[in-house]
């Protein structure tokens, strides 16, 4: 049977997303039976992460620095700033390389259901973000989502005393999508904006 | 975008069994989000891990203890010895709650197809260990597999030359099994092996 040093590893790795007890005795097994090539290097990244890792106290990204590397950026637009609910949904955005601005993460959405209003969020550093005279533009980019929604609607309301444009991400089919899996939402809504040539 | 030490988590952890490139982005983030509730106990379990957790020398399990807990306890019968293919079967056989016998863990199958011989698996230990006076029988729990069965037919050779007996796990149809979805060869044995009450 197991050690109890062992159960403790794999309780806590089944918990983590995606993971479940079966999965984590897997990877635990897997890691043990490679103590060199591989437990070994995924302890020392994880130490290291866990030693250098901090949240930008600016945007909120997770990095090495704070302020953060895309924050310290020069060569990246000062007056857009992108709005997103977590760091996940800007590691998306910066693997698209579709946006060359400034971002400012949330740390999660509104929610009635959780308990979780405007003082458990990263919303307050966001108004004298949007106020500096070198920011033209808020990008609401929360997800498409009823929480999100609320929230980015809630921002914009907030967002009114300053003079700053605020946008949002357009709505419809997604790329390579087909119409025959869509949802009615989505495809209403991508025929209700639809562009004429 | 995430930096080198993140990324360099996330590389490692996405070759990990069952995690893939996104997963183990998702897992890193849920990490990193929680860096005092679970990425701290998650470094700290891990350490401890890789600090205590030895194989044993006498049958090849992983546990705090060489000899392991398994071969130390004394209410253990130490006349039979299963051997198995991975610490992994060695686990599920103790959940199961089948067996108060000893183990055997060899590492692995022989395999023509991956280099894999006799040498590399811990086959020269398991003569010696069924050749003591106390042992009497050998359980080849090898997997049901073509090179699992390889193995055992090997082990069983190999042992002739003690006057242990050898036996292999049952084969039928499995507790829970639906024999619309049962292959072939599992229907052919079961039929072959029937008991008459």
């Amino acid at each position: 049977m197991s050690t109890s040093e062992i159960d403790r590893l794999i309780r806590l790795m089944g918990k983590l997303p995606g993971l479940g007890p079966r999965s984590a005795r897997r990877v635990v097994l897997h890691l043990i039976e490679r103590r060199e090539s591989v437990m070994m290097p995924v302890l020392d990244a994880l130490a290291e992460v866990v030693e250098n890792v901090r949240l930008c106290g600016t945007c909120g990204n997770v990095d090495t620095t704070d302020p953060c590397a895309i924050c310290n950026d020069q060569s990246r637009q000062e007056n857009v700033i992108c709005v997103v609910e977590t760091v996940g949904d800007l590691w998306a955005l910066e693997r698209a390389q579709a946006f060359r601005g400034r971002y400012h993460v949330l740390g999660g959405v509104l929610s009635a259901l959780d308990g979780i209003g405007p003082d458990q969020l990263n919303i307050d550093d966001l108004i004298p973000r949007a106020a500096r005279p070198e920011v033209t533009e808020i990008i609401l980019a929360t997800n498409a989502t009823v929480d999100g929604q609320t929230t980015a609607h809630y921002l914009a309301e907030r967002l009114h005393e300053t003079d700053v444009q605020i946008s949002h991400l357009a709505r419809g089919v997604p790329v390579g999508g087909e119409l025959d899996y869509l949802d009615d939402g989505t495809l209403t809504t991508a025929l209700a904006s639809r562009r004429r040539d």
